[in-house]
């Protein structure tokens, strides 16, 4: 378990990318992948709206930002919201073994998933996080259910 | 369930994707997008070697390159290869219904998740597929391990 200054560290770098990604009219989503002495490797942030790319989840453009390597089990992924099944898949294909998240209120993605492969989730409960994210949902919850494949006329997330 | 004869068109669209790849010096495992008429939507093929993204997998670039969309749930992904957790997340999470896959006898993805959300999967047993993909196992293990996220000097897939 890294030391919790550490993890706080780097949550607040990853609500720094969520709150770049509002401030650019996209999704209020930010991620960051560490080492284990908590040295930032790559940031990314959600560029649905950006780039118009469906897979542009936070954790995935920041995972695709650090590029190839081999060393992913000896990283850790910290990202603002609770990732969904695709960023979760991401992370399990490349075996990181730890996830940080700022929070799972305002969604709760694919954990059961992380739990079954033995990946150590910890939520931070970070209070900028759940009221960026609580706040956009409230403002574009078009953009928001077409974030999370919710299709149009279904029940809201 | 579509017909048969579309569906081992649209693999055929798959396998010219993996050609493309392995042509091109990268892995060989092509993707397609499609909706229930057989029209093809997207085409995507792995672009770890040509761009340096370890999210490149065909699904993934062919889903990205699809762009915003709300009828995922209308179309079926097409893919060379089993997807692995990452592609499967990915269709998970918009809910595609229907996936086809060439082969997984190179590579077992994570099915048994499709299958625990009553994802249809149909393995069309495609020879080209097989061929090629094992031809690309054999010359190039290193960068199939890299791209499956097998850490090198692990027991390889």
């Amino acid at each position: 378990m890294m030391d919790r200054s550490i993890l706080d560290t780097l949550m607040e770098a990853a609500y720094q990318q969520a709150l770049k990604g509002y401030n650019e009219g996209g999704l209020p989503i930010g991620s960051v992948l560490a080492d284990r002495r908590g040295i930032v490797l790559a940031v990314g942030h959600n560029l649905r709206v950006q780039t118009g790319d469906p897979t542009a989840h936070a954790e995935v453009a920041c995972i695709r930002s650090a590029g190839r390597r081999r060393d992913w089990p000896d990283l850790v992924l910290v990202s603002s919201l609770s990732p969904c099944v695709m960023c979760t898949g991401t992370a399990l294909l490349y075996k990181i073994p730890e996830v940080v998240i700022g929070e799972n209120e305002n969604f709760l993605g694919a954990e059961d998933l992380f739990a079954a492969r033995g990946v150590r989730v910890t939520n931070l409960q970070h209070a900028g996080c759940k009221e960026l994210m609580a706040r956009f949902v409230r403002e574009r919850p078009d953009l928001w259910n077409e974030d999370i494949g919710v299709p149009p006329g279904a029940k809201p997330a």
